[in-house]
């Protein structure tokens, strides 16, 4: 008895006591945090830092996902986009598509829960890859205006259309459906998003003016109808009847994948030797290189996938590094290309020189990407000023926090003085020039999930800097040129300003009649006009360009020292 | 019968058709994202885009967790860092502390489910406020590693500890208990986190070493015991016995709250009236606030929050916005304090003259805030480099992302020039100077998960640039008083050369005998001490400030006018 009720008043002590530990006050308070929560709390990291780029960020989301949609079903895209001032900060977007349609069963959780979709779990290149995008737009409107988004979606030119009018139940993240029925809808198929969200619109270099204009640059297959909130039309005219090559998914390469991601691929993998793991769960892995792989991790390559140990599978990721395998398949990327890069940029930009460069694959941590570059220089651009540098990653533009992205970084480490520019210690260059730059890639690296800045991978700058570097070569080579011409046209003019005096002085010296006088005039100027001719058609000569670059460097000094003058 | 059949064929083919349409096709392939799967995808957003800053934020984020926990529980911290260098870019981070330590059954989930905490839903002061960042770490080890993280923790003396080897099922974000169990541990209370990454140890500015220096500046209640990868013991003792103000949690201000949380909050409040409803959700809102809304928004205050409708919770938030109402409390937020700030650079700067500067609070979306801004001056600090910026958010150093920062916006769009610094348009100070700024507030707007750089906040960086400006002019005032006593200094030292001549010539004029002599040039020399002492202990004038600033602005051209020359 007397035990007992020790015991008993023990345990009562020690209830007690818990009751009064500060750890069990702070466990009362730990819970679930839904990721719409926290995306809702942490609006900017979505891009709704304010409303002028809430705006930008909700028609870009809703363009994203319908050139994607388009894309995938081979569909030429053709995408309509209102932005509707409503007064009081309040704007009505509605973007519509001719892509194939979503599913009924689809449509609520594509448009109302975070973190859902397609793109997150394959390897190939497309505008969204999170299944963020268009659901933190719709979170957004409900946040700031408290209507739901308004969803009609048609995958037959036979089959009704499917209204929906969804909501985000932030708690959950989960969709509520507030109203559900089909309606009529003329189209074949497609799909037609209807946000009201509070916004602001100004025009300039961040808006969504400045957007579609750039995404007809980079994507000649599209065509824009844009009615702006000052109901300005315009439209971005296709360029080209033919869809960007159809990108495929990659398996991962062996040399991005991770210890962790290893011993899960191992567990979960169908394969039932070690050999055949490596060649059908990675690409590039043949059975020459499994064997090599195996060899060098000191693994027997019948072993069961199952069967191998932490230690073993760290023995593998060594064995891996240590065996040279080619580069990953690059049929799952598909760049804008020389061609078209040049023409997007002929057509928006006025310049004199216009040089594009595509670089060959490269690979980040296993994922492959393509760098592209574009210059435009000269024509009514200003001289006195930094370059304008244009972003894109998969063909999207990246209008905001340059100053936070790969893509400055390397711009501004790269040396243009070469390549006939001002430039101060780490900036951007000075000159009448556009920099435009494009990186495609199965799985860009953004620095937030907003998608408008590239995160510093070595390799990615690296690439950049090489590609920025060929193209400054070639820019500089032009620059020094047309400066060498200049200077010859200048010789050309004081002689030509010469001429009549050579024809007087002949005519008084050696006694030419009037006619004579005029035909060796015309003689002389004749001679002339093949000299400067064969000068203008003077082609880029690769040798000459380090004589060109020296001869360049004296002269930008030269016209430098000039410039005090003025 | 035949009617029957062609609808079953109408079926058939529909369900054919259905069967080949695209949409369906990608329809199979959408699905859920975990959180965990996107964090591990992209592990640069929380931190990990190599491997050195892998060793800050895995170490950052336990210190963070143990920091908060202690002040939370009131107990003066007391931490042990060891960072143990175990080969081939493997470490293993030993983080232990003296706080209250975790209930058993919460273990799991703090450190193996992301988005999991209690400082998400509370608006109060904290390092750490989304449920990320040490499970982050976790699922960091085990991509990297493979490893399982060791976790101990005791709450009472007299109670066993438990010890939990953790993974994340990342599909499913959940932790996986891979071995539980009870152990000893001498410790009355506390928590160890023994966490196997890849990383790699480098010294220098976004070191840990360098982390922890100013975690210290800003933690003067803080003692840490931390031993390098290099085997270094270093000690940060605790300089203050006290600790922080306990702050409180608040409601939210009416002023931050958007339309859709207000709709949100009048579905789930318990208040029977708008009027009760007002006064009981929100800070700052008294019955005469209250009533003053209701006027504004043309509301009646006895209406039933549930019976309030999306136009009649519009009209509510318009009504807000119409009226006056006071900012909200600020014993939630706990500054660091002039004097103490000040004591930390001190501590830790070698410099001659030390301000430091904390704001009244201030408001952005509804979350109060205060800045503070500390400045040294001078000293060993190199006077042709830019300033050396520090920067801290609620006690935490930020050492990465500082060119996507505010505060660096704020810094370089400050004018220096009329402090007697130089600097180049919209650029980083050059001179003798280090620039601390902190951020405290209940909601911290981070870029990223990663909780590296402040979003840019207009309110925000309004605050760092007038706490920059009052701390730059008495800076000014200094360097420019620093300048008249050199210049004071220089003509006592020119009289100084000169008062044996004049005692020499005094003594052959008036036929000084050689004692005299020496009797005048004492004399002379005594009033000479005299004059410089009171031009030393010279205060301060705040009304003198204007002519400062002028003289300052022509003295320091002169001086640069010199630097030419030089």
């Amino acid at each position: 008895m007397e035990t007992q009720t020790d015991l008993k008043s023990v345990n009562n002590k020690t209830a007690q006591k818990k009751e009064e530990s500060r750890a069990y006050e702070m466990a009362t308070k730990q819970r679930d945090i839904s990721v719409a929560e926290f995306f809702s709390r942490n609006k900017h990291l979505l891009g709704f830092d304010n409303k002028r780029k809430a705006l930008l960020t909700t028609i870009k989301e809703a363009v994203d996902n319908s050139l994607d949609a388009c894309e995938e079903a081979r569909i030429l895209p053709e995408i309509s986009i209102q932005a509707i001032d409503m007064g009081n900060d309040r704007f009505r977007i509605i973007v519509e598509d001719n892509g194939p349609g979503i599913v009924k069963a689809q449509i609520p959780k594509i448009f109302a829960k975070l973190l859902y979709g397609s793109k997150f779990f394959k390897l190939s290149q497309s505008r969204g890859q999170q299944g963020i995008g268009i659901s933190a737009s719709v979170m957004y409107g409900q946040l700031t205006t408290g209507r739901a988004a308004r969803i009609t979606s048609k995958i037959e030119p036979d089959d009704p259309a499917h209204y929906y009018e969804l909501m985000i139940d932030t708690e959950k993240n989960k969709p509520k459906i507030v109203k559900e029925s089909i309606v009529e809808w003329e189209k074949d198929h497609g799909t037609k998003v209807e946000i009201d969200i509070e916004a602001s619109y100004l025009k300039g270099g961040q808006s969504v003016d400045e957007y579609l204009k750039q995404t007809a640059i980079t994507n000649p297959h599209v065509t824009i109808f844009y009615t702006s909130p000052k109901a300005e039309q315009f439209i971005f005219a296709r360029a080209k009847d033919e869809l960007p090559k159809q990108t495929t998914d990659i398996k991962p390469h062996p040399y991005g994948v991770e210890l962790g991601r290893m011993i899960k691929m191992l567990q979960v993998t169908e394969a039932r030797t070690l050999q055949s793991f490596l060649t059908t769960e990675f690409s590039r892995v043949g059975s020459g290189t499994a064997k090599q792989i195996c060899e060098n991790a000191a693994l027997l390559p019948n072993t069961k996938p199952k069967d191998l140990s932490t230690e073993m599978a760290e023995k593998l990721i060594k064995g891996i590094k240590e065996t040279k395998i080619i580069a990953p398949p690059t049929d799952c990327i598909s760049p804008i290309g020389n061609e078209l890069l040049e023409k997007g940029l002929r057509k928006e930009i006025n310049a004199e020189f216009y040089i594009s460069v595509t670089r060959q694959p490269s690979v980040y941590s296993g994922n492959p990407f393509i760098i592209e570059v574009g210059l435009a220089y000269g024509g009514n651009q200003p001289g006195d000023k930094p370059a304008n540098l244009l972003r894109f990653a998969n063909r999207v533009p990246l209008l905001y926090q340059q100053s936070a992205c790969a893509m400055l970084r390397s711009v501004t480490s790269t040396s243009w003085r070469s390549y006939g520019l001002q430039q101060s210690n780490s900036s951007i260059p000075i000159g009448p020039l556009t920099i435009l730059i494009h990186i495609a890639s199965v799985w860009v690296p953004f620095t937030s999930e907003s998608k408008e800045a590239i995160a510093h991978y070595p390799e990615i700058i690296k690439e950049i800097k090489l590609a920025l570097q060929d193209a400054g070569r070639k820019l500089g080579s032009y620059v020094n040129k047309k400066k060498r011409v200049g200077f010859e046209l200048k010789k050309r003019g004081y002689i030509e300003k010469y001429i009549p005096h050579v024809g007087d002085s002949l005519k008084n010296i050696v006694g030419l009649a009037e006619e004579d006088r005029k035909k060796v005039e015309e003689m002389l100027k004749e001679i002339l006009e093949q000299q400067r001719g064969k000068l203008e058609s003077m082609e880029f000569d690769e040798e000459k360009n380090q004589d060109y670059e020296q001869e360049l460097a004296i002269s930008r000094k030269d016209s430098e020292e000039g410039d005090l003058d003025d």
